[in-house]
């Protein structure tokens, strides 16, 4: 057995069944391998950003990693900006990246570039194997890793790849449970949250899932706080029969106002919450400078259990929490805007449905228009980096083959990962791709107002970098170009009859939604 | 004058009047600035692979570097991959990178990431401006090792950029002359020729233009060496009344065979020669044991003046180079391959044209058919990493508005920087692009069958990692869904009507030429 397969086999065993690739030369011994080895599915993207960007989504569906198969320091930097996203989410995740082979690499050959000094600024773990023999351990080192919502990277000489391995079978791995937050913490919590003193509680860092948001509900109900998940949820259930909880807004001026009144801060998973951007003239830290922050869990931490002992210290395990009832708007007419599409959406979400969001500023309508659709999870951008949403919606898929997903995405967002159409197809995912196209990076359009430059308004070059209309992205034909039905949408009209068949048929789907872009500030 | 004007003051006077763009937030006062200052052309790309591609090419064709303006560490790993590419080809290129306020980076907001260390890994220089008042003295030493064809990559907190900056004015520049090789190694490198035992010299890093070729030719002929060019030059003039110039073959079975007899190599610019990649049973150094290796001048070092010396010490003034004389293929009829693809485009090139050559395995026929085409330069991939061409094209046109470009580009390569298309549309680029539709990862397939895997047969899953039909992707429909008129050819009729069209109209275009996959080995 060579390296290659004693990898793959070790993977196996280690509960990871996929893997996401974009390989080359370096990578073709584990490529041959997987015709030797059972239990690898290995799809391949066509740009490695729609590699990590499905690891990502299959991660936060399937509740364990997947690998990636990388090609050198070019194909892991191309991958870096969504293992950044899962990195900043607490998704889990085992990048294997092929290099020369060992004795190769004083020889500067063209593709040979610094992979441990890349990948160190992205994951929590980097090793290269040093030969086969090594690599059934380092394997395993990886998995246990990523089990631990954490990225390893395991760089693989070519040499270690085509190897003889003596060891060949997977070697033992201990998936350790996380720890659990002390009962001396949750009595402080609990103590600090029957203080009497204006309370909230923040969580996130993990997924919320309808047992832990009912749960959350019933401790703000018991004990008077605000309980709020975090801007950016990595996973979040919702829709009828979920509870209500807020959302930390966005827009650093709103989320201080939210924190304003607020004496006692808990974070459960969460960090204290820091503007998203700094600003001349607004602060950083966001909590008023009176307020007593408590981080009771961080994100590894069991917080289904810190959070049942939580509402066991606030006595609120016979508090009713606030639910959501099924609530669904009525199906939009007329113009289509970020709000009747989000009316639509709303309206037509089959239950089980997984909604991966991309959308900035087009989104926040249809978050709060879905708050009583039928049940489905949500899954946001955790670390900014747009172009994530069209591969997480693979991964997504890939995890969960009998669930719609619905991934919504911005113009300007779809365009850096616009090659996951082809996987799409390729893998017939029941994906429909919902681009919201207003011609601008409208998010832009309103942070150059804040910068005060010209009054706000931008000049002809500053316009230039803004808006994305000239020539117009026609999103029907690139996905058609990749094998992807497509059809566009230009009333709520057109935007409901085919949202509805969408939904009602499986198989990759895209329209594009020509919606205008709103004021979001 | 804030710290962003002064920034963008101080490019223009050290001579850098294009950044590519892709900006978001933190970038949005330098995007204000670009109505303050005059002299910047700032060019948007969807993608940043887009942007940093574009200025190699600009490099390579206008002699000076551009600036790519990129939005935090995200940003900036989605433009490693070119970048890394312009590295490994000893092009300049000045990065500014923006990044959180100062006070804002403790905060570990979700775009938070450590891109000096990213840019570390592909930058000789790499610096973090702690406040405006630095900014001019650090951007004019950016502009210094950029001139030098080195990478140097300025990262701009948003207060840097936003503050008020005191000195304002651009800093003085001092652009040395490239540093000479001297007269002894120049008599040491003459006395090795003239040894009389078989001698090779290997020219590289740097622009190989019509006049260089022609010294080379002479030392040829004077000496009796064989003069061969990198296997990856950066820019090369060829075609009619340009030196016949050898270039070391790619696969390393062949370049093994090229320098098998040769005792004397002379390295000009040029690193020794290694195998692109290590296979099982060759060698990583490609020499002859007993072959004596001599390193006459470095990337960076003042070649012309080096060749030049050279020529004198071997006796060559007066010696006759061996030129190409006008010698054009007929137009080919039938089959479209990429054998008669090569015949057309070589028939119709345009003087003074432009090739980008990012076609893996279909371009190999094509530079031999243009040997004798009308002049023009060469562009080619340096560092390895596929997804350059379409890039480096929209660089090259921007910098030569008056030539043709034509970038020919595999499948599997035009599909990583696809986004370049839009930006092609918008700037009104006269590109043409040709696509060599083979639905395959043609080189994988044969670099499998070296792996001696399943008898060099790939098995099903192995497969669907090499093969990229199914779906089959239109490249005329994605062409169009970015506004670039596009057509699809599948005879060598066809393809010669559509190209003979494409050159003799402005703007860009693309052909979708349906060339069937052959065998490299």
């Amino acid at each position: 057995m060579n390296g290659a397969e004693s990898l793959i086999r070790t993977l196996v065993a280690g509960g990871v069944e996929v893997c996401f690739a974009n390989p080359g030369t370096s990578e073709m011994h584990f490529v041959a391998a997987l015709d030797e080895v059972e239990g690898m599915r290995s799809v391949l993207g066509l740009f490695e950003g729609v590699v990590s960007g499905a690891a990502d989504g299959y991660a936060r569906m399937a509740g364990k990693p997947a690998a990636t198969l990388l090609h050198l320091g070019p194909g892991f930097s191309n991958a870096m900006a969504n293992i950044h996203n899962a990195r900043k989410g607490h998704v889990g995740m085992i990048n294997i990246v092929g290099d020369h082979a060992t004795y190769h690499m004083e020889c500067d050959a063209p593709l040979a570039s610094d992979i441990e000094g890349m990948a160190a600024t992205v994951s929590q773990w980097v090793r290269t194997s040093p030969g086969p023999e090594h690599i059934a351990a380092d394997a395993a080192q990886a998995v246990q890793i990523a089990a631990h919502d954490q990225i390893a990277t395991l760089i693989l000489p070519a040499d270690a790849s085509w190897g003889e391995s003596p060891s060949g079978a997977a070697a033992a791995m201990d998936l350790a449970a996380p720890p659990r937050v002390s009962t001396e913490s949750i009595e402080r919590a609990a103590a600090m949250l029957r203080s009497g003193e204006p309370a909230l509680v923040l969580v996130g860092g993990c997924e919320i899932d309808v047992e832990l948001g009912l749960m959350l509900g019933q401790i703000g109900a018991a004990s008077g706080a605000r309980v709020c998940v975090e801007t950016f949820p990595t996973r979040i259930s919702r829709g009828a029969g979920t509870a209500r909880l807020d959302r930390l807004p966005y827009l650093a001026e709103t989320a201080i106002e939210t924190l304003r009144p607020v004496r006692n801060l808990l974070l459960i998973g969460a960090p204290a919450p820091v503007s998203f951007f700094a600003y001349p003239g607004l602060p950083s830290m966001l909590p008023a400078d009176d307020c007593r922050v408590l981080a009771l869990a961080q994100p590894g931490h069991d917080i289904h259990h810190c959070v049942q002992g939580l509402l066991m210290q606030v006595g609120g395990a016979d508090a009713a929490a606030p639910v959501h009832s099924l609530e669904l708007p009525g199906l939009p007419a007329g113009k289509l805007t970020a709000v009747s599409l989000a009316q639509a959406v709303a309206h037509l979400l089959p239950e089980r449905s997984i909604i991966v969001d991309d959308g900035a500023t087009t989104t926040p309508p249809l978050y709060a228009a879905t708050a009583g659709a039928a049940p489905h999870d949500w899954l946001t951008l955790t670390g900014g980096s747009i172009g994530f949403g069209l591969p997480c919606a693979i991964g997504a898929a890939v995890a969960k083959p009998d669930r719609k997903v619905v991934c919504v995405a911005g113009d300007g967002s779809a365009m850096y990962t616009i090659q996951a159409l082809w996987t799409m197809a390729r893998e017939e995912l029941d994906i429909t791709v919902v681009v919201c196209n207003n011609r601008k990076y409208n998010i832009l359009a309103a942070e150059f107002s804040r910068t005060g430059a010209r009054g706000g308004k931008p000049g002809p070059r500053a316009r230039s970098m803004l808006e994305i209309g000239c020539p117009d992205m026609d999103f029907a034909a690139l996905a058609s170009g990749m094998g992807v039905r497509a059809s566009r949408a230009d009333s709520a009209e057109a935007f409901n009859e085919q949202f509805a068949e969408a939904m009602v048929t499986r198989g990759p789907r895209l329209i594009d939604a020509m919606v205008p872009a709103h004021s979001v500030m």
